[in-house]
């Protein structure tokens, strides 16, 4: 009888050959990514998990018909070889061929920058995204919610896992996708707010990261119709500005895990790290008025942000303040949704924020009511019938702390750090209006 | 201006006060989860974030009014008391009531055991949840998560996330969520098989974490129509025994990780943990015959496992190899998708495999079919049309490694580790044919 004890076997791996296994043998696989055939010998860049080892073989060594994309298994000699990247090179002793593709590439994946137009792109998407500057995308976006985890991890907060099919819409509005759930109509959950809530009076800290689904109708750079939110939210603050103080201090902690750890990515993408040891914080009211002074526009929307406007205020962080993020506080009332917590010195604010990042909202939080009362009357005020969120409510009618916390958009941050144009490419297989597929 | 920093302020952990802060000052807040009145001096448990600490207090600094579930800031002495749960206790010197419930709690949350039939339990879950065995369950679930993601890293896994809403399903079958998609038909993922396939020729080596949808029409305690699947996918295997020892590896530290930092929970739930050191593998054949001869039952459906036989199955796995687990391979071809890559000694039989604990499928995986022309010949057999599947098949077409991968049922792997009868007790917010809500 077979028994498993859970040891595999261990390949060297880009790591160790790009970190000093100089002169050391190494036994490596992964896919021939560029091929180059120069003067008898034979060139190729070697596609591993993580990184491209540059790879030398003597004609006798190369087997016959190996072409890009194809997998193999090689060992050879790790040298010193100052016009490799990286810095070495293997020289190749042995290669067994795993598999071959059935068809050449549509598109290089090893040669120059893609120059296709977004459709063409995002329907190789599959293919695409083995290109090396693609995926250093989505390595960088796992250090995002890698530290998201590991810093609120170390805060106290449990993470949780909470249903996307949902009985009613925690945000409102007609942005909703509806499905049919056994012959009832449900929902796909706009945001995970009911539940993290809930789950405050259970373990007074969570997080989630998870899909989201907005059925937004426009179509737009910034726009996804299924996005990952990171949402966290925590009881027992004094103000709101222990929620910030809470997304400081994770991205304080992000971006020094991506300097450790991710910097071969970050320099593939030409991406600069922000500072975040000191994010300064400015009213919704003074921000627009800030940057409409400085820059010599007129406030259309008294009430909300517009894409433009962000941008201003962004690019006022950023020349004033010296800051690529900027915490905005106090968004009116009007424009914030029910269970926000009004600010009690002037109601019609809310204790809320939003952080702008390079001139993009990536995140919207704030302190939510917790007293069963004033939530009720709220909801009355909007027009909304308290019975209708009955299992909601539940939780402050039997006791809820003051509590608040925030989402973040997972790709927006990502599109900002990364210096990409377009939310889509900060997604692996994005889905707007016109994209189900790949 | 404000300026923001990252740093909060902090408060005494229960792991603080449990683990050695005796005759030290504390400072912390909580819920009153059980309160007692007893000759003048009022005891109450403060139920944390993590853990539930002993307060007594005297008359004149209890607040007025005070009730279960108000939540309070306290501070006090630590002190030795071993009456008390986990043996100390805090000598209250000053209560601050943050807030106070509208309403009396439906049921106890403190009091002996809960005796309330499911569906009434389901319904009051947001503060049944509060209860701290009920809390307990997800906390250790929790840590399930936790081992996943940081074995995998450690193993070169990267995390990927990637569509839950899909044009077409991966699993087939009825099984499947419908919904509207800007006018186009769309469904809710089965499963991100394709995409983590997709994503082995990118980084070789993915994980997901996240919800998938089957819309089971049968009502069992062992089902859920939305569930959290642990999926990952590698490449270069020289065979399914290599997937096979990755989640024996994954096992291995889940059960130390949760030994070390989850005993407490543990204890509550009166949990203990299987050994997963040295875990037997039996072929699909055998495993049925074995039980079948042993228990003296005769097989009814020779291509598939039924409950009632995983049972067996699983108890003899326990009585005669003493585990708790047992990987059953090579499971019928007829039975298993076509993207199962077929035996090549048998080829009515499949390189796949399922993972049996406690008597209950958790996992289901195998290696999958790498080759364009073998998988293209597989589907038409199966009747399927090449064509509906053009985007998953250009990772064929373009070249893909030998590679396989799994997934893991969350809240089956929560629910038999922590000893518990019903599937949907290791949901937080289960979701059922007939439950949309809470």
């Amino acid at each position: 009888m077979k028994f498993v004890t859970g040891t595999g076997r261990k390949l060297t791996t880009y790591q160790e050959i790009a970190g000093g296994g100089r002169n050391n043998a190494a036994a490596v696989h992964g896919a021939v990514h560029l091929l180059r055939d120069m003067g008898g010998l034979a060139f190729f860049t070697l596609r591993m998990a993580r990184g491209a080892v540059q790879c030398v073989c003597a004609p006798d060594v190369l087997p016959e018909g190996l072409c890009e994309e194809c997998c193999v298994e090689l060992s050879g000699t790790v040298r010193e070889e100052p016009r490799a990247p990286g810095g070495v090179e293997i020289a190749v002793e042995s290669i067994t061929v795993l598999s071959r593709p059935a068809a050449p590439m549509p598109v290089s994946l090893g040669r120059g920058p893609l120059r296709l137009n977004l459709d063409t792109e995002l329907a190789l998407r599959p293919v695409v995204l083995r290109r090396l500057k693609e995926r250093a995308v989505f390595k960088v976006q796992e250090g995002l919610v890698r530290s998201f985890r590991d810093y609120l991890t170390g805060e106290g907060f449990t993470e949780v896992h909470t249903p996307k099919i949902v009985r009613a819409g925690a945000e409102g509005g007609s942005n909703i996708f509806k499905l049919d759930y056994f012959g009832k109509k449900a929902y796909l959950a706009q945001s995970p707010q009911f539940y993290k809530q809930t789950m405050v009076g259970v373990f007074e800290r969570v997080f989630e990261v998870g899909p989201v689904f907005r059925a937004e109708k426009h179509a737009t750079p910034r726009h996804l119709n299924e996005y990952t939110g990171l949402d966290f939210e925590m009881g027992y603050i004094d103000s709101f500005y222990d929620v910030i103080e809470m997304e400081a201090g994770y991205l304080r902690h992000a971006m020094k895990l991506l300097a450790d750890e991710y910097a071969g990515e970050l320099e593939l993408l030409g991406a600069e790290l922000p500072a975040a040891d000191r994010i300064p914080c400015l009213r919704f009211d003074d921000a627009k008025r800030l940057a409409a002074e400085k820059y010599g526009y007129k406030i259309r929307d008294p009430y909300d942000l517009e894409p433009e406007e962000e941008i201003r205020i962004g690019q006022y962080a950023k020349e004033e303040l010296g800051s690529d993020f900027l915490f905005v506080t106090h968004y009116p009332s009007k424009k914030r949704p029910f269970y926000a917590m009004d600010d009690p010195d002037g109601p019609k604010y809310t204790l809320s924020f939003d952080l702008l990042f390079r001139g993009m909202e990536v995140t919207t939080g704030g302190q939510r009511v917790h007293d069963y009362a004033a939530q009720v009357a709220k909801m009355e005020d909007r027009g909304m019938d308290p019975a209708e969120f009955e299992s909601y409510l539940m939780i402050h009618r039997h006791g809820m702390p003051p509590h608040g916390g925030l989402g973040i958009g997972l790709e927006r941050l990502t599109m900002k750090l990364c210096g990409l144009d377009n939310v889509r490419y900060a997604s692996l297989f994005p889905r707007d209006r016109s994209r189900l597929e790949p």
